[in-house]
């Protein structure tokens, strides 16, 4: 497990003005791997992964048992950004009975006809479980705000300006406000590549025939709006990084360090919720006692 | 279509701390309606209903067309205030395929293991549709407040005084909020009965066999508390009655006078919305003619 301080380092501090730039993508470094050579900086991320997903096991199970707590994970970043990948890194170990992953896709005619936000809320984490969004709302603050042409004609007559993307950060502080106070932690990672790596991602995709499902001509399109991205996503940050539902923003240009990060930060947000596992009392003690007795007298 | 002032006369003023012993349950007067007798009265409101109903019908068909605005219904009240009763004569006229009507019971296991918006939040209603909610997430500051011990023990630990409930009351405001900027109408029926109008309605349910299906014995037991529910709506139309979404106490001693003003308020509040049929454009037309000639040409 990574130290708080450590997961302070990541965190979005409340209230900050966030600009990606002050953000190392490349980041792998703390004081004690520097001493390291290259590849042992790899193989010891991996094993802080492995620690870390060990660790998130068991802080799943605890999170059944106890069952009066939901984990909403957010996981958002520009194409290529390691989305699936960490999802399949770091959750692969939990059991699946009590993780639910939903990637949200460009929204159907349905889900169009409610809120922004009702697709998602839909989707939520029932108490004891772990959700995973693989995107979320926030899209309707980020590819919506770059290309606003696809809130479409629905909505109520009015600007577009500054204050209707206000209302929906308003919108989500609420909801996430509301999941709080009601027992759901909500942890969100920005996966923060570089421009250059992504252009290295998508080359890769098209040089190994195997990976060419992957690429999707469109996602070079959307390349061209970079900069309108890192603006929509540094306000989104912003306005949104509260101290109940913090952004973290996870240095993504090594995959190896992007996953033991995400499952530290993880496994040490549910060790700081000090679950137990439910304490028996007497009467049941006393019922467990008397199955016994039945049963070993069968 | 009442007037705007009757349908303010109706309206709890945003901000304003509510006492249910300023509202009389029995009302059924208008200046006008004061002149004729008690029979005419009720005959006057039957009219009244029939053609409230009637402009409903076409308030739906417009909503359902223009499809950029939802309206939610909330109906509340004691048991036995003609909740059914009402959806069934205000709402018959309707085309159902524009109409949904949710009845919440208590929570299942699912639902308790979500936070006490969800299921309400995932059966809102579609753009262009009416969704009217028999019980709501209302209940969840109404019977859970007379009865804290239904909170059960999922929910994360901590008093569940003043503050506890302030929190719901202001997550339930920012989720109004959400919706409202989001295109859905929400109106806010409580049906205000007295005591004794409730006495005389069970006891009418037990004479008559054909209503025994409608008396639960848990009803009674219910009406032991009618102060204590009479506190929780004070407060809970006192904190949530906003400029968005208003909460209308609807005088429902003679169900004739409720229903009525219920579709009255509900005609006049789509009527106010101003909803046009869409427009076909220049394009649109062109296509409409040239439709017209191929078919014609056949």
């Amino acid at each position: 497990m990574i130290s708080t301080d450590l997961l302070k380092f990541f965190r979005v501090k409340p209230g900050s003005r966030v600009r990606l730039e002050d953000f190392d993508p490349g980041w792998e470094q703390t004081d004690e791997l520097a001493r390291l050579g290259k590849e042992s900086v790899k193989q010891r991320a991996e094993g802080l992964l492995e620690a870390c997903v060990a660790e998130l096991t068991q802080a799943q199970e605890l999170l059944y048992a106890d069952n009066r707590h939901a984990v909403l994970v957010i996981l958002q970043g520009m194409d290529a950004a390691g989305k699936d990948g960490t999802i399949k890194k770091v959750m692969s170990g939990l059991n699946p009975q009590g993780c639910q992953v939903y990637s949200f896709k460009a929204p159907s005619d349905e889900e169009l006809d409610h809120t922004f936000l009702w697709r998602c809320v839909c989707r939520m984490p029932e108490r004891g479980r772990i959700g995973i969004f693989n995107r979320s709302y926030y899209e309707d603050v980020l590819i919506a705000r770059v290309h606003p042409e696809l809130l479409g004609t629905h909505l109520p007559p009015g600007k577009r300006g500054k204050s209707f993307w206000k209302g929906r950060m308003d919108d989500i502080n609420a909801l996430e406000d509301h999941l709080v106070r009601n027992g759901t932690v909500v942890v969100k990672f920005f996966l923060h590549i570089s421009k250059d790596e992504q252009q290295r991602r998508f080359l890769d995709r098209l040089n190994q025939p195997e990976k060419h499902w992957k690429f999707n001509p469109g996602d070079l399109k959307e390349r061209g709006y970079w900069d309108d991205y890192v603006d929509a996503y540094e306000k989104a940050l912003t306005a949104t990084s509260t101290k109940h539902a913090p952004w973290y923003v996870i240095p993504a240009n090594h995959k190896w360090v992007a996953h033991a990060v995400v499952a530290s930060i993880l496994s040490t947000t549910i060790d700081e919720m000090k679950l137990e596992f439910p304490q028996v009392t007497p009467e049941q003690k006393q019922g467990l006692e008397a199955a016994r007795t039945q049963l070993e007298s069968e």
